[in-house]
C-alpha cells in the first residue's frame, strides 16, 4: 500500500494545490517550479491539520517519517544540519491556509537556534551582535506564539535593558547586552509558561508545528473565518523553510512589495524595504521603512532582479502579487507571494489595465473586483469646502481610501461596545490580530505607527474601510483614553473625521460626499453588462433618485414608496385632514386635494424612467405616522386643521398601536379605507394615461404591500382594474399596467400559489419578511443583536445579509409556489438585501428576475449579479 | 344511453343520499320507505343546482321531462291536477341541502293557487275564508321569497285591512276582507317587482325552483356556510310535495316537535302545535303555540299515532328527531324529519340515555356531543347570590342555556359594530336569517316573541349561545333603540344579563360562575377516555388551576407561565430591583431573593400534578412589563426601590420598545442576562430534587420560549444541564428532566431540524406563530380584523381557530423537520388553539402527542381529540 503523502517538498506541488498545501505552500512550490529564487523547504499539508483534530490532537502514522525525510533533504540542499553547533541550519515555520487569514499563528523565524548553535552562527558570520539578536528574537517569537507568553513582558525586558544602558533604540544594544537579554527572556518563559525554553531544535520544530495547527481553532481565527465566510474545516498547512537573513549587514535587507500599487492600481512597483533587518521589522511598523523605488539607487542589481521577478510573477499568475523578499549578503530571495489585496480604485484600475494588456479577458476582469469594494468608490469622500474650514489634526499615510467620521475609541472592546450607539473611529498605536472585531465595527482606523503594509493598512483595505496609518504626529495614550495631535487633547467620545485617500485627520464631523465616477468605472460597468442576466432596479421615490440610479445602470424602479410624497410640506396638511375626517365624504375630499400632487409626482418619475418599468407601492405605513405625538405639536397642528386639540389628541390615541409593525398598515389600509386606494390608483393611472397620450411609453406596476391572503389582492386589484377600465374607455386610450404584490409576510410565502392567481408580479420585501420570520423588530433589535452576533448565535445581522437558512427557504417556497400558479410571474426583491452582494447571489440562484436597491448600491448589485452569473456558467 | 336521473320520487331515495337529495329530500324518501304518512312528492337533486351554476343559470337537458313525469305521477297519486279549476293539486316547494341551512329560501306553500283554482279549493272545502287565506298567504310568500318583494309591504297592507275593519287579529278578517287583500297583494307585487304575480301554476313552479337554486348563493347563505364550515359547492336540492292543510278547521292543525327534549335531553316528547294553522305560524312565532303534551287531551288518537311515529323514527335513525307534522281533517302527515339540534346538556343526556338503552354504542355516543357544546356545560352560570340582589326585568322562555352579559343593541349591524368594543346582547322582537351575523357576535339573544322552536331559539342553540325567547313583557322599540321592561326604559349601551337556562333577564352586570359537573358528564368523560389517543394537558400557572384541570382529566401541564409568579406583591419589588440593577452582581442579588418563592411555587405545582409532566416556560415577557409607566407610579415605586425617580424613569425609557412583541423577550432575555435563567433553572431543579428526595415523582420539562435558532437552545440548555449535573452530583440524587422549546417563530419551523438536535420537545406556541405568520398584532388586530371577516378575506379569527392554510403548513414543516432530526421528539401545542375543536382536530391529524389548553377547555379538547381519533379509525 502506497503511503499517504503528507509532506511536499517545494517544487513537488503547484499553485492549483491551495486547498492541500495552503496558499503560501502552493505558491512556494509554484515559484520554485518557475525558477524563482526561493529558499528550499517543505509543506505539511492541510490534511494533516484536519486529521490532527479528528484524532484528538494527535498526528497520523507515517507523518514523522515523512517530516524527517524532508528535513534531511532540506539539510542536504542547504549543506547544513539542524542543531549543528558549528554551522546550524535555521528554518522558518509558517502557517498557510487556502485563504490568507490573519488571526492564526503566522511565523516563527530563526528556528534551530539554541545556546550552542547561536555560537555556530556567530562563528560563521563573524557577527556576534547578529547572532545574539537573532537568538533573542527567536526566543521572543517562540515564547509569544508557541508557548503563549505575553508579548509585553519581552518588550518590558528590552526596555529595561535600554534604560539600564541609557539608550533609545534596540540597535544601540550590543552583543553582550543581547546575550544578557537572552537570559532574561529565558527566565520570563520559565516563570510564565512553567517550563524551560526548549534547547533541542527538533523539539522546537515539533512545538512550532503543534502551535500552527493549534492556532487554526483559536478564537481570533474563528472570528475571522466567520467574518469572511471561510469554512472551518479547510485546515492550515505548515511551511518549513530554510532561513535567509536580511540582517547580515549593509548588503542585506528585507522588504514587502506589490507588483502594482494596491491603493491606486497604478502599474508601478510598490512597497517598502529595510536594510539590515528581518521581515517582521517591516510589517510590524517598528522602524519606518523606505519606499521600494529607493532600492534602484541603493541596490541597482537587486532592483533589476526584483523587477524581473515582478514581471515573471504577473505573467504567471495573471494578477497583482504581494510578495516578501530578503536580500542576504547581496543575493535576492523570494519568501512568499500571494494575490495582492487592493482598494476598489486599484481593483478597477488593475482589472482594466490587465484586460487592455491582454493579460486577462473581460470575464476575468469582471470577477476581479469585489462587489462590496465598489461601494468604496461610490461612497464617502469628505467635502472639499468642509476641509478648508476644518481643523487638520495630523496627516498620516493614506492606507485605505474613503472617508470616515466617528467618535474616538482606544481599544477593540470599546469599539465593539460603543459602535452600538453610533459610529466610532478606532485609534491605536498599531493594530494586531486581536483588534479584528473592533476594526470591523469601526467606521475607520487611525494608527500612529506602521506603514502602508502594516497590519492596520492591510486589514482595513480588505474590509474596504477607511484607514490612516503611521500618523506619527498623533500621540496615543490608550490607557488614559485620549490622544494628542496638533497640540490638542482628543478624548474618547470626541468626533474626528478621517480621509483615507489623503491620510488627513480632522477634528469634528465633516461633511462627506459621494464621489465622482471615473472613466474606468464606466468602462467596467459596460463590461458587467455583457454578463448580466438578472436585472437590477432601484428603490427611488423621487425623479432625482431615479436619475442617479439610471446613471448607474438601473433597469427600472423596483420600489417607489408613495408615503414619502405624503410628507411634503404642501401635502401633509391634506393627509392629516384625511386622517382626522369623521366620514368617508370628508376623507375623500381631503384625498382629492392630494391627487393632483401624486399624479404630478408619478408623471415626473415616469418621464425620467423613459418607458422602463416603475413599481409603485401603495401607501404602507400606519396612519398615525403622519400625526404628531407631542402635546405642543398637537396644539399647533390642530389649529392648522381647524379642529380642537382634544379632537386631534383623541384621533392620535385611537390610532395608537402596541405593535405598529404588525398593525393597521399596508394593504390593510385600503381594505378598510378604499378611498385611499382610489386616490392613489387614479394618480398612477391618470399619470400613465396622460403620458401615453403624449406618446411617452410608461409601464406602471402597482404594488400592494403587506398582503397575506389572495383575497386582499383580489379586492384591491378589482378596484384598480375598474378605475383603469373606466379611464381607458372614457379617453379611448390603452396602456399597459400590472398589479402585483410584495411578499413580505411569512403567510404570503406559504400561500404564494393562491396569491399568484391574482398578483401579476411578486417583489420580496425581505426587510419585513426578516422581521416576521425572526420575530425581530428592526427598531428594537439592537438591544440583543450584538450579543447574538458576539455569542455566535447569528453570524451576521440578518437585516444586512439575507438569512439563507431561515428566511431563504421561505423565499424559495414563495417563488416555487408562485410560479406553479403563474408561469410568467415576474419576481424581484426590494428589501435592503437587494444591494448586499451575498444576498444578490442568493437572489440569482433562487431564480429572481431582478433585485432592486438604493441608487448608489446599483453598481454593487450589478457586479454581484454578473459575478453570480459568471460563476454559475463556469 | 341511459338518461341521467335528476329527479327522485319520494321512496326512490334513502337517508344515505343526503349529498344528492339534501337532508330533507333524503329523509322524505326514507320516511316514505319506512311507512310513515308522508304526503307524496319528488326531489330535484343537488346535482342540478351545481349544473345550474356551471351552465350560467340554465338547466341541463332532460330535466324538464323528468319533472313533468314526476308531476304527473304526483297528480296520479293524489288524484288531483295542478291548475285544475275545480279540484286543484297544491304543492309546497322547499329547499334542502346536505346541511340544514337557514339563510336559503326555505319554503313556498300552497303553490298552484290562482284566481281560478282558489275557487276550486273553496268549492271543495266549502270554506271560502280558508281558500282566500291560503291564496293570500301564497301570494305573500311567493312575492317575498320568489319575486323579492319586501315582506313589510304585505304586513302593512294586512295591518291596513285590520285597521279599516277595526279589528286586532288576522283571524278577525273574513273571506271578503281576504279576497280584497289578495288584490292589494297582487298590486304590491306589480308595483314592486314590475311584473304580475304569475297565474300559471307551471310558471309558479318554475319560478320557485329557480328561486331555490338562486338562494343557494345569496349573501346570507354564503355567510352561514362560512360560519359553519360548509363547502360552497354542495348545492341544494328542491323538494316538491303535495300540500296538506293544517288550517282546514278545528280537526286540523300543525306542529313542530322533537322526539326528546332538545334543551334538557329528557326522554319525553317536546314541541308545539297550533290548531287550524299552517306550519309557518308555529315557527314564525306570530301566534303562541300550545305545548305538544296538550295534544294528548285535544286529539288522543293523533297523539298516540304521533308517539308511534316518534318511536319508529328514533329506532330507525338512532337519534333525536326534529319533525314537522300537519293534521288535515283528522289525518296525521309527517312533512319533514331531521336530526334534532340540542343543547350541550341535552346532547349529553341523550347520548348517555341512548347508550344505556342500547340504541347506540359508546363510540357513537361520544360522537353525539359537539366539543364546542361542552363549553356551555362548563361555563357561565349566574351566581345565585348575585341574582337575589339584582333587578329582574322580565322572564321569557329558556331557549338556550348559559349566561350572558353585555350592552344592549337593537339590530344585527349595530351588534357587529359594537361587539368590537365589548360584549353585546342582541335584543329583537323576533329574529330572522338576516340577523345571523349579529347573533354570532353577540354574547346572548333576547326576543320578545316566538317559542322554543323559533328562529332565535334554534339558531342560538346551534351556536351554543345563551338565548331568552318569547319574553312578552319586553317591549322592543328598535327604531328608537330602547326597550321597556318592568316599567323601566333600557337604552342601547345599557348592560343586561341573561340566564338562558331559566329565561330570566336582569338589569346590569351580574357575576357569572362556572357550573357544577353532572354525573352524566363524568360518565361521558370516562367514555371519551376509551377513545383518547392524543393527550390533553392544561395551561396552568397555579396549583389551583392545576387541580381544576386534573379534575377535568388533564394529563399534565403543557404550559406553566412563570411570569405570573413574578407579579405577586411580595416578589414584584425584587423583580424590579433586578431590572434596575446596574450590574450583574446587583441583578443576581435581587434574583436570589426571588429564588425561594419560585422554588416553592414549583414544589406545590409538582405535588399537585403527582408525577405527571409539568412544562415550565422560562420568563417570556419583556422586562418593561414589570415596570410602571405613569409618572405617579414611577415616583412611588422608585421610593420603594430606594432609587431616584429620574433613575427609574431612565430605565423605563431605556427599556421602551417600538414593537415589544418583536423585542427583547423570550429566550433573548436569558441570552443577555444568563443570571435570570440561572435563578429559574435552580428554582425548578431544586424543587424537583427536594421532592425526589421525599420520594415524590416529578417530571419537569423546562421550556425555552421564542427560540429561532438552535444556538439559542444550545447555549441555554448547556447552562441548565450544568446546574442540574452539579445539583444531582452534590446531593447524590438523580431525577429526570427535559429541556425543550416553544415553536412560535416562523424561523423555528423552517430550521426545526436544527433545533431538534438540541430541543427534547417542541410545544407550538400558535398565538405568537399566528401573529408572526400573518404579521398581525393580537393587541391591535381589531382595527381591521372585523372588516377582514366581513369582506370574506378571512373566514374566521385566526387567533381563535388555527389558520390551516397559512399557519398549518408551517406547523407541518416544524413537525416533519423536527422528527427528521429526533425520532422520539415529543410535540404539543400550548396556544389558545389547544382548546378549539377544529384546531384540536388539526393537531391530531398533524401527529402531535398532546394539546394543552386552559382548565375549563380540557373537556372540550379531550372530546375533540377523541372524535378526531374515532373519525380517523372509521
Amino acid at each position: 500500500m502506497a503511503e499517504k503523502k503528507y509532506v511536499y517538498f517545494f517544487g513537488e506541488g503547484k499553485k492549483e494545490m491551495k486547498k492541500l498545501l495552503g496558499g503560501k505552500g502552493a505558491n512556494l512550490s509554484e515559484m520554485t517550479n518557475i525558477g524563482l529564487p526561493v529558499p528550499p523547504g517543505f509543506t505539511i499539508t492541510t490534511e494533516v491539520c484536519n486529521l490532527f483534530y479528528e484524532l484528538g490532537k494527535r498526528y497520523p502514522e507515517g507523518l514523522q517519517e515523512q517530516i524527517d525525510a524532508s528535513l534531511e533533504k532540506l539539510e542536504d540542499k542547504m549543506g547544513l544540519k539542524l542543531g549543528d553547533e558549528s554551522d546550524p541550519l535555521l528554518v522558518s515555520v509558517r502557517s498557510g491556509s487556502a485563504f490568507s487569514m490573519p488571526g492564526m499563528m503566522d511565523t516563527v523565524l530563526n528556528l534551530g537556534l539554541n545556546d550552542q548553535t547561536v555560537q555556530g552562527l556567530i562563528d560563521k558570520t563573524g557577527n556576534a551582535r547578529f547572532g545574539w539578536d537573532s537568538y533573542r528574537r527567536f526566543i521572543q517569537m517562540f515564547g509569544d506564539v508557541v508557548m503563549g507568553v505575553e508579548h509585553d513582558q519581552f518588550e518590558e525586558a528590552m526596555q529595561a535593558a535600554k534604560d539600564d544602558k541609557g539608550v533609545k533604540f534596540d540597535t544601540d544594544l550590543d552583543a553582550e547586552d543581547l546575550k544578557k537579554l537572552v537570559e532574561d527572556y529565558k527566565k520570563i518563559i520559565r516563570d510564565d509558561a512553567g517550563k524551560d525554553f526548549p534547547q533541542d531544535p527538533r523539539e522546537q520544530l515539533q512545538m512550532s508545528v503543534d502551535a500552527v495547527f493549534g492556532s487554526w481553532n483559536n478564537k481570533r481565527a474563528i472570528t475571522y473565518r466567520n467574518l469572511h465566510d471561510i469554512p472551518h474545516d479547510l485546515g492550515t498547512a505548515v511551511n518549513v523553510q530554510a532561513m535567509v537573513f536580511g540582517n547580515m549587514g549593509k548588503n542585506s535587507g528585507t522588504g514587502v512589495a506589490f507588483t502594482r500599487n494596491p491603493s491606486t492600481g497604478e502599474n508601478k512597483e510598490y512597497g517598502e524595504y529595510l536594510i539590515d533587518a528581518q521581515g517582521e521589522d517591516v510589517v510590524a511598523g517598528i522602524r519606518t521603512p523606505k519606499d521600494i523605488t529607493k532600492l534602484k539607487q541603493e541596490m541597482p542589481k537587486i532592483y533589476d532582479e526584483l523587477m524581473e521577478v515582478f514581471e515573471k510573477l504577473e505573467q504567471h499568475y495573471k494578477d497583482v502579487q504581494d510578495l516578501e523578499f530578503t536580500i542576504q549578503e547581496g543575493k535576492l530571495y523570494i519568501l512568499q507571494t500571494r494575490t495582492g489585496k487592493r482598494t476598489a480604485a486599484a481593483a478597477l484600475q488593475i482589472a482594466v489595465d490587465m484586460e487592455k494588456d491582454g493579460l486577462i479577458d473581460k470575464k476575468t476582469a469582471v470577477m476581479r473586483v469585489e462587489p462590496q469594494q465598489l461601494d468604496q468608490l461610490l461612497h464617502k469622500q469628505i467635502d472639499k469646502d468642509a476641509k478648508q474650514d476644518a481643523q487638520l489634526l495630523a496627516k498620516g499615510l493614506p492606507a485605505s481610501p474613503g472617508a470616515a467620521l466617528g467618535k474616538v475609541v482606544f481599544d477593540a472592546d470599546d469599539a465593539v461596545e460603543q459602535a452600538e450607539d453610533g459610529p466610532v473611529i478606532l485609534v491605536r498605536t498599531e493594530t494586531s490580530p486581536e483588534d479584528i472585531e473592533g476594526m470591523s465595527v469601526a467606521q475607520g482606523i487611525l494608527t500612529s505607527r506602521g506603514g502602508m503594509t502594516s497590519h492596520a493598512a492591510v486589514v482595513a483595505r480588505g474590509m474596504g474601510k477607511c484607514c490612516v496609518a503611521g500618523c506619527e504626529n498623533v500621540k496615543v495614550y490608550a490607557d488614559q483614553k485620549f490622544f494628542k495631535a496638533d497640540g490638542q487633547k482628543i478624548a474618547e467620545g470626541d468626533w474626528i473625521t478621517l480621509d483615507g485617500s489623503t491620510g488627513e485627520v480632522f477634528l469634528g464631523q465633516l461633511e462627506v460626499m459621494d464621489p465622482e465616477i471615473s472613466e474606468n468605472f464606466e468602462l467596467f460597468m459596460d463590461w458587467i453588462q455583457e454578463f448580466s442576466k438578472m436585472g437590477v432596479r432601484t428603490n427611488a421615490d423621487t425623479p432625482k433618485d431615479a436619475e442617479a440610479a439610471l446613471k448607474f445602470g438601473a433597469e427600472g424602479i423596483g420600489l417607489c414608496r408613495t408615503e414619502h410624497m405624503f410628507f411634503e410640506p404642501d401635502r401633509i396638511k391634506a393627509v392629516r385632514k384625511m386622517i382626522v375626517a369623521s366620514n368617508e365624504e370628508e376623507r375623500r375630499k381631503a384625498l382629492m386635494t392630494i391627487l393632483p400632487y401624486q399624479k404630478q409626482d408619478f408623471m415626473e418619475i415616469f418621464k425620467v424612467m423613459e418607458g422602463k418599468p416603475v413599481t409603485i407601492r401603495l401607501l404602507d405605513p400606519p396612519l398615525h405616522e403622519f400625526l404628531p405625538t407631542e402635546d405642543d405639536d398637537i396644539e399647533e397642528i390642530s389649529g392648522e386643521l381647524g379642529i380642537e386639540a382634544a379632537e386631534l389628541k383623541a384621533t392620535v390615541k385611537a390610532l395608537h398601536e402596541l405593535n405598529p409593525m404588525l398593525g393597521h398598515r399596508g394593504c390593510r389600509l385600503p381594505i378598510t379605507y378604499p378611498e385611499i386606494l382610489e386616490m392613489q390608483a387614479k394618480a398612477i393611472l391618470e399619470a400613465a394615461l396622460e403620458l401615453t397620450r403624449d406618446g411617452i411609453k410608461v409601464i406602471p406596476e402597482i404594488m400592494i404591500p403587506l398582503a397575506g391572503t389572495v383575497q386582499e389582492i383580489k379586492i384591491l386589484k378589482d378596484q384598480i382594474t375598474e378605475i383603469a377600465d373606466e379611464l381607458m374607455k372614457k379617453n379611448d386610450i390603452k396602456f399597459e399596467y400590472k398589479v402585483g404584490t410584495m411578499i413580505e409576510i411569512p403567510r404570503a410565502c406559504v400561500v404564494a400559489d393562491q396569491i399568484a392567481t391574482e398578483a401579476e408580479f411578486f417583489s420580496f420585501g425581505t426587510n419585513d419578511l426578516t422581521q416576521l420570520t425572526f420575530g425581530f423588530s428592526r427598531d428594537d433589535v439592537n438591544k440583543f443583536l450584538p450579543a447574538y452576533i458576539e455569542q455566535g448565535i447569528l453570524e451576521k445581522d440578518p437585516f444586512a445579509t439575507l438569512d439563507i437558512d431561515g428566511v431563504g427557504p421561505l423565499v424559495h417556497m414563495g417563488i416555487q409556489k408562485g410560479k406553479s400558479a403563474r408561469k410568467d410571474l415576474k419576481i424581484g426583491i426590494c428589501g435592503e438585501h437587494g444591494g448586499d452582494p451575498n444576498s444578490v447571489t442568493f437572489c440569482y440562484k433562487a431564480g429572481m428576475d431582478y433585485v432592486s436597491c438604493s441608487p448608489f448600491r446599483v453598481p454593487v448589485a450589478r457586479l454581484a449579479a454578473a459575478q453570480a452569473h459568471i460563476t454559475e456558467q463556469s
